[in-house]
């Protein structure tokens, strides 16, 4: 089995850049850091280009008695496990996945809960919202332009694998927005805007949307004047507004049937 | 005006260290970074022992207009508003805050709607939850042993502000648990299992509190047997769990009345 000791090793550069979005989509892959993520993307069968795995978590039991034998595996020194991972102490094992194609232009959606996010930036954030989702027994996320990519570390790490549970689409929005009107699906904007209709007074669907805006500007104009209605949350303390995480979450546990 | 300009400067060392919680105790104090939050201490007349500004926010009409006459003022240079921040681009105006004394022996709580943090370890999902019980109306939040410390910059930077606006207590939860139960306040758990009470299936109270658990491990044994029910979110996906934060939202905003 190959192993690779020096973080200077052309290989581990080129892993090294998964972290960046002209790497991933060079290399077509993401790279996952850790036992529980890696978990989840054999059990969905998903495509595993490579594991590296530090000599002390290979003969770890849970590692063993884990089928991994359609994954190439490569053995790497605790230093390079450092060196690849964004967390202090790694556990020792990386998965680099293949990214999957996307279906990017609209297609028939036959139904289905869909979260839409309209340039929302933090990365913590996104991932918490693409994991409420899954819970939340939503089909998937589509990710408008200006959202930030779906396969940073950061991202990565805060979707917990539910990646490989539910659709994850980066695409236009609008034109997203005018399939679900054809297909007759309600969708909801949200607004920090007591004029917007409350929450809780619109009833559960099974097939929708709701669209989550900018953690500082909220939605876009463009695409507000899109919905079908547009929800607000009412506040009743004096917080300014919600975490748009937290938003999201009461948004899709409240309207999902 | 006393201006500042090294990073060496023995002020500056001791500002610094209000970073840790060795600091804030000795000093008694918390420091703000951001307009933001210095607005929100202002507004709320919240004891400000020193305002520290560079010379080029000291200008801004926003900092001109505002009535700071009560606060000694400070000029810092750019270098040591980097070195006092924990952001990349710091705005350069920071607080320093007077700790308020805490009530933490349980005594009469009138009601109230309230918030327990039982063991939470991430200072964004505290000040996030600190941020959202501020939204949803909520008395305040009783931070229970084994839980970050409240005034921690990333816990502060996620609060928004909203230590201003609720009561934030340190204290044992059993004591407080306790004193709800005399004064007939339901006092809800939550589990990560399906045999407790689906959460959407027990009204809605102007008194009572919510128990939110630690990250990994949920909440302790100890806890879990004193409260009055224990309160299940039904997972719809495949994901595990949903972010601690996010959890705490959706109970607080379908229980508050």
């Amino acid at each position: 089995m190959k192993v690779i000791r020096s973080v200077q090793n052309k290989q581990v550069k080129e892993w090294k850049k998964l972290s960046t979005k002209k790497g991933r989509k060079k290399q077509n892959a993401y790279l996952l850091d850790g036992w529980h993520l890696v978990k989840e993307a054999l059990a969905a069968r998903s495509e595993i280009k490579l594991l590296l795995v530090t000599e002390d978590f290979k003969y770890r039991a849970e590692f063993e008695e884990m089928n991994t034998q359609n994954s190439e595996e490569i053995i790497i020194s605790e230093e390079v496990a450092k060196h690849l991972s964004e967390t202090p102490s790694p556990q020792g094992i990386f998965g680099v996945i293949a990214l999957k194609k996307e279906q990017s232009t609209p297609v028939s959606l036959q139904g289905g809960a869909w979260l839409m996010l309209d340039s929302v930036q933090d990365p913590g954030n996104i991932g918490t919202m693409v994991r409420t989702a899954d819970a939340a027994g939503f089909t998937g996320v589509i990710f408008g332009v200006g959202t930030a990519d779906v396969y940073q570390p950061k991202v990565v790490r805060a979707m917990q694998g539910s990646q490989f549970h539910i659709k994850l689409i980066t695409a236009s929005l609008s034109e997203w927005i005018q399939q679900m009107h054809k297909e007759n699906m309600p969708v909801f904007g949200t607004e920090l805007n007591p004029a917007a209709k409350p929450y809780d007074e619109v009833g559960k669907y099974r097939d929708f949307a709701i669209v989550m805006g900018n953690e500082g500007n909220g939605m876009s104009e463009e695409i507000l004047s899109t919905t079908t209605t547009n929800l607000y949350i009412p506040i009743k303390g004096h917080a300014e507004s919600l975490n748009v995480a937290v938003a999201a979450g009461i948004l899709m546990f409240q309207l999902k049937r």
